[in-house]
């Protein structure tokens, strides 16, 4: 299977190529499980895909330490039929229910909202559940898991807004992610996250 | 039918209020045709398919012009069988192919680069049709299609990374959205474009 994700990080200051430069220096902890590659416009991540939401998670808030206005958006995707099998994609963490299983509470004992970090986000998530004509049904059980969780603010068109702690928002983006379709399946999930923002809704 | 954006500006300039403000103003010319809503992450337009993608692209334009570095983020939605259908969605623009017609030639009548900004960019998108088992088959007419009109830069995974100015882009993204799939079809489209940037690829 391939999984990765396409990455931006956007600190809305004058001084934003350090801070920028800062998050990307996050993502050194993962040299060893992940392949990285930047350009002008996003940062490419090519790995498990539990990894893969963790190094975002840890560049994300080395950003939003520096208390500017930041927002991180992503796109991450898991066993695209077009993408060739990568041997550091391996992801055993892809959990593959039981017959009558049901994916909310399977979610939900999977779910740990640690670590805390201490930066307040707002975000959103929608998950594309591909190449299925059972997607709505897909994308309904992950909506009931985060209403479950805490951090599910309210639905928008096209989106779900979450609100939490960074550490208990990438969880949930993790277990969305990761719960919600079989291990093959192709899976997108795209994501927002806001801290520090001079708006409060 | 429901169909409709949501959509961010990221300025990276410590003065992003008035930046971001601006880019928004140029909406009102829309006043009539497109609902909108502002929160803290994004900006919801819903409206006639074609007629969202020129509003973003105003935005979007009506914000580089300032020449600070700033990126537009969008998650474009048609069809979703989730959402009630809205009288101002109205969208008699999209085409449905007769049996036997190509959609690439079909794109490729439509396509006009016009109006030119003289706004350069770069940008990427992924084109999510649902609902079917044929995604990939409408995803790859999509790539023939951008590799023909001049906006197209390179293959990326995930996504395709496209480079032109803001008008030509902006209309390729509306015949990526309309012209692969049928009018009635659950079709995603996301769009990240970015100009003023420093970094050059």
């Amino acid at each position: 299977m391939f999984s990765g994700a396409q990455f931006s990080l956007y600190p809305m200051t004058s001084d934003f190529v350090p801070a920028i430069m800062g998050g990307i220096a996050a993502l050194d902890t993962y040299k060893d499980r992940l392949r990285r590659e930047t350009d002008d416009v996003s940062t490419l991540l090519v790995g498990p895909p539990d990894v893969v939401v963790d190094a975002m998670r840890d560049a994300f808030i080395a950003t939003a330490r520096s208390g500017h206005h930041v927002v991180l958006s992503a796109t991450l995707s898991r066993g695209c039929p077009g993408e060739s099998d990568d041997p550091i994609c391996t992801a055993p963490s892809i959990p593959r229910l039981a017959p009558g299983d049901d994916p909310v509470q399977a979610a939900l004992r999977r779910y740990d909202p640690n670590p805390v970090s201490g930066i307040a986000c707002s975000g959103q998530i929608s998950l594309y559940p591909l190449g299925t004509e059972a997607h709505m049904a897909r994308i309904g059980s992950c909506i009931d898991f985060l209403k479950h969780v805490g951090v599910y603010d309210k639905p928008k068109h096209f989106c779900s807004k979450l609100r939490g702690d960074a550490g208990a928002l990438f969880s949930a983006v993790a277990c969305s992610y990761l719960d919600f379709a079989p291990p093959e399946a192709h899976v997108v999930l795209t994501l927002t996250v806001s801290a520090n923002s001079p708006s409060r809704f």
